[in-house]
């Protein structure tokens, strides 16, 4: 049993999010990836957010399964070695600013010289093409300009981000999609051909306009926002209970008819208001007046219990604590620990695809900076005597086998 | 060249948002995807939302680059049909609840017996293990109980959803890459091994908290909700100009240097309170409040061109209007229209993952319900005269090949 991408080499340029996240997917699926970070600090994440013994916990739960090599790419000897791992790579990952691999000395001709067949990907704010190629983006920026923040908050409202840079996230996932995508070619065509994926943080965004493109594809009009309302159905959303809110979504009226019994509310079907599913939104107000004051007769817990027997969809709305209080989550192991010799114990998140035959494993807790300079370049024979500047000069110690001492 | 997923046939029992996202997906990357639909409608999407001629654009954004063939398996000729589609495909897409494929008959065991080596993927509100395994969910309960609505919004708001299906289309991107990536196991393990990938709209969003979850990780407080702001970049987020408001998103010092120069306000620099970003973050109000004034001084397009040009990350705050009178959406083509000789033109959104060799492209526009009945049917070696209940009882014209007539 080997994992789906185990005989694959990644190499690593990115930094931050949405790259790590990428290659991070790549190695929980088993690829050896090799991050390459920069001297003077490595992957500006490392110095952010919460950690414990010198390891932030926010870098933790981007780079598990994950070797890290610091490589200064200014450096005529650094450059040498990263060509020295492009030959042995399958794939190579960056997330520069488009042209600035290429001013490096590694055009898309001199990484097919180096590696034929190699599959590349570049994650950007905006791609490589177009009139903001150039431009400086971060996930709010793409947040903004995707029309992501247009749909969420009420009408009143300004737009509003997620609070998670998701379009990091997306675009990271599509990024990991797209490259296994182009190796399953590579594997499945005789000429073994090489590949170029461009991902952008806000064209992936947009990619998820869902009804509110379509709509407006369709009509010419944009749909306002709605805050926790739903457009199209009614009931759906936050209500309170005797003490917490719950999230209920009975999505047609088959539903509505569920949740009108599980609340003991038979009154509810009688009434040609609440008949059919634009009805029920045009008189959404007294509709989720009824439904209230009927749920706070009694407690969030009992509620889902109830309306959950009845086969109606709902739930708690969770912070990060419930969430992984809840038993749901643990039995879906949506956090892992793994333990590191130097720094001891981290906890991430857990894994979001669940292979019966292969899970995904945290072979290797996230590595400390320039953990596995030795062995990588042990492995591609580079000596000793060439790795004095290969980690730039005096910043970080240098990368030799502890064993040649 | 061939497109990545060209020689996979992938049976799609899925409806709504999530299956039909993912394999959407997979037929994007060149699979032929078969959407076995229900009798009595096929997919509920398709009488949901705007559209034109009788097509669902909404459906549309879902569904493109699949054919569509109704089989009702609650009858025995469509059990069987199902079986005949299954000995020839590569993957099987499903997400009925935990248990419902297997009580009509295709059980995992069964469904090996049928296909050696076929990738199956199962996609559910909570997962195939643990107590909620059966209850009921969509994409809002997922929203609240994974803990990402409790991450939108401002401190004193409710927790927010978004305005997209956001669970939905994230789980549906990690089934179509655990689907790509169990394929790319089998075709370079020689025992050609099966998988089965258990995707939970849930997990998925999860799998997205990011610092909020490695800040409870590592301390065990629960972040605030910030809004707009960011907890830990100061500045960021919209600021008014003379007419439209702008995204901000100086992420460290160096960028706030070069924000300072580019509004022409040298004295932010000289200003001990925002020598810092704890310091920045601190004096938030006072900072935003200085930006502001000068902002409010010209137009949102002006300053939008002027941080650019200073290499400060912005943008407009579009709304989906915007998005697609946007110069560089353009260029990322994230509009594409197909045409459809029965219901003519219909509009998309593009694809996300641009790939340089062989691109993704809309080989087949959404298919009509059935309408790819007869040819699937040939191609099985299924006869006319047993086709007779494999759509439902009187529901939907017999699928039969019209040459035959």
């Amino acid at each position: 049993m080997t994992a789906p991408l185990a005989k694959y080499k990644i190499v690593d340029l990115t930094r931050v999010l949405s790259g790590p996240f990428c290659t991070m997917l790549l190695g929980d699926l088993g690829a050896d990836v090799i991050k390459v970070e920069s001297p003077g600090g490595g992957d500006p994440i490392r110095q952010q957010e919460a950690g414990r013994n010198g390891m932030s916990w926010y870098f933790a739960t981007f780079n598990r399964n994950k070797r890290s090599i610091v490589i200064d790419l200014k450096a005529e000897e650094g450059r040498e070695a990263l060509a020295r791992l492009i030959r042995e790579a399958d794939v190579l990952v960056e997330n520069f600013r488009p042209g600035v691999l290429a001013r490096l000395g590694f055009s898309a001709e001199r990484l097919q010289e180096l590696r034929p067949g190699l599959v590349t990907c570049s994650i950007s704010g905006f791609g490589a093409n177009g009139p903001y190629r150039d431009r400086p983006a971060f996930d709010f920026i793409a947040q903004a300009m995707s029309g992501f923040m247009s749909t969420n908050g009420g009408a009143a409202d300004p737009p509003l981000r997620s609070g998670l840079p998701i379009s990091d996230l997306v675009s990271g996932i599509y990024a990991a999609l797209g490259i296994v995508s182009a190796l399953l070619r590579r594997e499945t065509s005789p000429d073994r051909p090489a590949e170029h994926i461009d991902i952008s943080l806000t064209a992936s965004m947009t990619s998820l306009l869902a009804y509110v493109a379509s709509h407006y594809f369709a009509t010419g009009e944009v749909l306002p926002r709605a805050g926790n309302d739903h457009p199209i159905a009614s009931p759906y959303g936050l209500f309170q209970t005797a003490d917490q809110p719950i999230a209920i979504a009975p999505s047609d009226t088959v539903f509505f008819r569920r949740l009108a019994t599980a609340l003991d509310l038979p009154e509810l079907l009688d009434d040609p208001d609440f008949d059919t599913a634009p009805s029920r939104i045009r008189h959404r107000q007294r509709l989720n007046g009824i439904i209230e004051a009927r749920l706070r007769t009694s407690g969030a817990a009992d509620w889902i219990d109830r309306l959950n027997e009845a086969g109606v969809p709902c739930g708690p709305v969770y912070d990060v604590a419930g969430v992984f209080a809840d038993a749901q989550m643990k039995a879906q192991e949506m956090t892992i620990t793994a333990e590191h010799p130097e720094y001891g114990e981290v906890r991430m998140l857990g894994f979001p695809m669940k292979f019966a035959q292969q899970p995904c494993v945290v072979r290797r807790p996230p590595p400390l900076m320039n953990e596995h300079a030795s062995e990588i370049l042990d492995a591609l024979g580079i000596e000793a005597d060439k790795r004095h500047r290969l980690a730039g000069m005096n910043e970080h110690p240098l990368a030799a086998n502890p064993n040649e001492a």
